[in-house]
């Protein structure tokens, strides 16, 4: 077994001062399902970071569950879900969000991203088609920030589609399950307070980015999903003993911590994209986060893999395999220097 | 506030050898979603406890989660449940279980139980109902053991439950969220053993009975639910950091530390009834597990409340209430001593 | 094999008017799903029996079908419905609300009926209960009118639940499966009016009342309830040919039929129940539309059985059996005259 | 207005032998929900007719609702449906398929088909991905018999698909709302009997092909779908008069009618295919049975619609549109001799 671990961003436990937290807390006696103090200082703080001052955060333990219940909760009975067909929602989750009735309405993706221009001519197909109360109707758009691919939106690009969405009814949120990893890259321009400002909802990812578990669900405009709580609890999803998620994030967002915890990966990440530049490897597209794919011939790529572990992406060809490399905020600087002479001399 | 705490079993953290393992563990590199081997122990040790050598353990995060995942997979799709109107899954999962589609069957209840006898009758008439093929067919059936009013289901009893269900084609299945008090009270005759022989599916609480949360899923029988993996991910109930589930329960059942972990609060629970039993309190039923039901006049509950945290039942009548006092695996003898030198001169 | 036919009223085809008018119209060329002028037609002439000119009509064509549809599209997601304990929905429906993920919240019913005061206590329990965000929070109210029993709610009744379902945020639906048989009992109080006016959604039977088949659904406000015509296709309740179902309500609103429609067989019903009070028969409840419940000895039970068919309602002790006998609109003067005869003689 | 109509082939009521037998039958009294004498012997008709003697019969009432039904029936909680990304289930049932939580697995058709070799791939990569317990399982293949387009699959490709869908453990269910016109076409290889041999559910399409409305599922190992019946009820698709049912289909295979009742449809088709090619006009995708896909420009579309009744199918390009002529089994020849003149003449 190799020591170089690069396979995934959720391998490793939690941030320190979180566990330091638990431990320190671990006695006290809070009431249950987030109505403590830590709690209520972690929305506190993250309403801040957003500048979202009227804005209900809620404390959900992953993302499918995250991603279901959001979804279930802001559409209409009869309306789909608009996604790129790589969404994860729409390949991942064991289809989470047909087991609410919801349809997955997919658009072909370009790098992972849709554009305002699919959403429009979607809308515009749908809202002209004269059967179009036999189809589904498009109630809302998901996206992912970064998405599966590890590509960002732009703000000019998010704003387009937030303004398309909206001109057309649509309600627009966003998966953040890595976005510490979007806010920490050089080519970013979408800060918190765009997100709260462009989607309707949207989730800051704690599972991959530092804590143990959780996500936390932002709804700038509260007004726009009454008994949020209680849709949580009939999808299973309200956790008992909720000041552990606030602990998390509270932790998460004291000095400002999330905006920085993905620095040191994003600058890893750069410095293993370097060498496979300067050494002429072939990746499948180039990001800014976390995430690099990587084509290899598959006899290069068993000898990696005898020395790292990495995911498996997919066959290329019959000579050829797509694998991702993923540092995380617990990746090890001498790990990625190490991985970076392997690569090297592969 | 007070700084006596009775109001419910999940105030508190983890026992003190989790939170040491989380942190030994914190950087460990594991694969997600249970496949690692600190989980792997933990599922060994839950069939050994259970003496059940081919069961099939998964952990999941909550108690309300864990009966609808169940139900939905032990029933088919035009099934119901059959459970006690008091059941936890009839009365406070904000409708989880209808969320599936399915219907929850009530019987009445005495002391929070139901009977073979219940079943037996309740099974009879829909299969000699002449229009049974309009109604809602029931397919399994649910308990808690303890119940939510803190009794215990016999050896004999639930025999014979398992035996009426099983002689209707239903499906027995057993809430255990606070299962280490019943295994820790001394009028009970259930062990582990039994439940694994007698039940199709049961689980064993963690988060009421000393982790941060967690319960263990066992089907002694796997064949019975195929693909109970795809299940959880579909109701979006699986944690990534699967191995977070995995070290709770692997200390939970290290040196069967579940067995005794309820110990002290049902000790401590006896002395409380001891002192109400001396003062002439009026309680409404009484247990031999961790909760204690208590009738008050209203005059003296706003006493009490002053010194003591506990929680509100229901209103007996105009000038009476019953409240609720609990312990837990971390309540503190010193704070029962107090509480019953309060309760002796109320 | 009897000749005499007392079981139930769907036993029979349609009105003679229908059936001609479907032989008339049947080369017609018109397009589907219910945009014909036919159609058109037929709700025109509903809204005007209603006096509610707003009103969207829309024809679904089963009973079970219809309060499926109409409750899933009346309540939020996480929304439950109250009724009866004895309300069709509840128990003989195989489940269809849970299907749609509501749960059916059951109230203690008096003659098939519930109260305002019910609903009031229900609504306001909720309320009031802390953990009210754990609950099923009630959506509506469903009630029957005649009930599943044959009796109906006076003007005043209706009034006063109306009014108590609005002041708690709840939508009232009735369930008019045999609406035509209240309006003929001279007992009735209450008109399409008084329900257009007191109800949120209500459907006007046909099934049961003159038509094949058919449920003409009337909600006299349509901004409640957006896109209805893509939940009913959504349910599997849209009908191809919807001209049919127009045809059969343009035939039973042509010269207010409905409204007479159900005379003969109320009046046939009080024949009956004359007879049976005279000779001093036992009914385990007496209504003034077309249902008729009997309590009698086994052994009579089995005479009767040889010379009318009836249907068996419930086993009333080891002696008794209740059966139930009832008219329709297509029962014949002769048979009702033959049965009595029967009766008189027993 | 034009009296040419080729809009679609639900425009017309039903065949006459139908009519006069609900003329007749209208007054007799039968029990419901098909356990009546007319339904059992239409059953025993069908069985006849696709040589399965041990096959269930089922009757709903309209299309889309029996696709929903049979796919709920058929599939487990968790698993998916694979379908040509033009099937009926996936583009115009508004999300009947989700709403029953299943998820519609498309692929990519060519002529409104798919194949034995996309549906091994397919399957084959769920099976051998190493992340298919977080993916949607197929559980079974939908495919119409003929498509939407109006072509047909061939015995040998039909029995391709049943090898391979059942290799993967997949179960196989055609939709044959318009087989009527399949079995009358020259180039169709498969029978009723081929149907029965080799699908594990299908139907024969009553709306589209004489009847008022109905659709007949087959089962033809019964064992498949255990409580059938009540899965009707539970989606609400359960016709109380059930014998409407029964006396459509009994008419339709008195005297194999059912295999005779598309030929005239067919054979104007063909007269209408031979003009627009002797005309030289462009067809989209020439089939057999009783839909023509014709392209225009723009100016002589609009001349046609002067003139005839059509559909509008989709724009081809700013200048050119396709439009669908349909033929019925209530086509009259006169009329598509009209038809014939004006398209020589456009």
């Amino acid at each position: 077994m190799t020591d170089l671990h690069f396979a995934c961003d959720y391998q490793e436990g939690a941030y320190p001062s979180i566990l330091k937290r638990l431990e320190e807390t671990n006695y006290d006696h809070t009431p249950g399902y987030g109505a403590d103090e830590i709690t209520a200082s972690a929305k506190e703080r993250i309403r801040n970071a957003c500048a979202a001052p009227q804005a209900e955060v809620e404390f959900l333990v992953g993302g499918t569950q995250t991603n279901a219940v959001v979804i279930d909760a802001l559409l209409n009975s009869y309306q789909g879900v608009l996604t790129a067909e790589t969404g994860h929602i729409s390949v991942h989750e064991a289809g989470a969000i047909e087991f609410c009735g919801h349809k997955v309405l997919t658009l072909p993706s370009s790098e992972g991203k849709i554009t305002a221009g699919q959403i429009d001519a979607f809308a515009s197909a749908y809202e002209h088609d004269g059967n179009r109360d036999h189809l589904v109707m498009p109630g809302m758009v998901y996206l992912s920030q970064p998405t599966e691919l590890g590509t960002l939106y732009s703000l000019q690009e998010l704003t387009a589609i937030s303004r398309t969405a909206h001109a057309h009814g649509l309600k627009l949120y966003a998966d953040g399950a890595r976005l510490a990893y979007a806010l920490a890259s050089e080519e970013n321009t979408v800060s918190l307070k765009d997100l709260a400002e462009l989607c309707d909802v949207f989730y800051i990812g704690g599972t991959k980015c530092g804590a143990l578990f959780g996500e936390a669900v932002v709804i700038p405009d509260p007004s726009l999903i009454p008994h949020f709580f209680t849709i949580i609890k009939q999808h299973g999803a309200l956790l008992a003993k909720g000041r552990l998620l606030g602990i998390q994030f509270d932790e998460l967002f004291r000095d400002d911590l999330y905006l920085k915890i993905g620095a040191s990966a994003v600058r890893q990440a750069d410095e293993i994209r370097n060498v496979l530049s300067e050494c002429g490897y072939r990746q499948t597209l180039v990001n800014s986060t976390n995430q690099i794919f990587l084509v290899l011939e598959n006899s290069r790529m068993k000898q990696l893999a005898s020395q790292v572990e990495f995911s498996f992406w997919e066959q290329a060809d019959d000579n050829h395999t797509v694998i991702r490399l993923v540092t995380s905020w617990a990746s090890k600087q001498e790990d990625t220097e190490q991985l970076v002479r392997i690569l090297k001399t592969l």
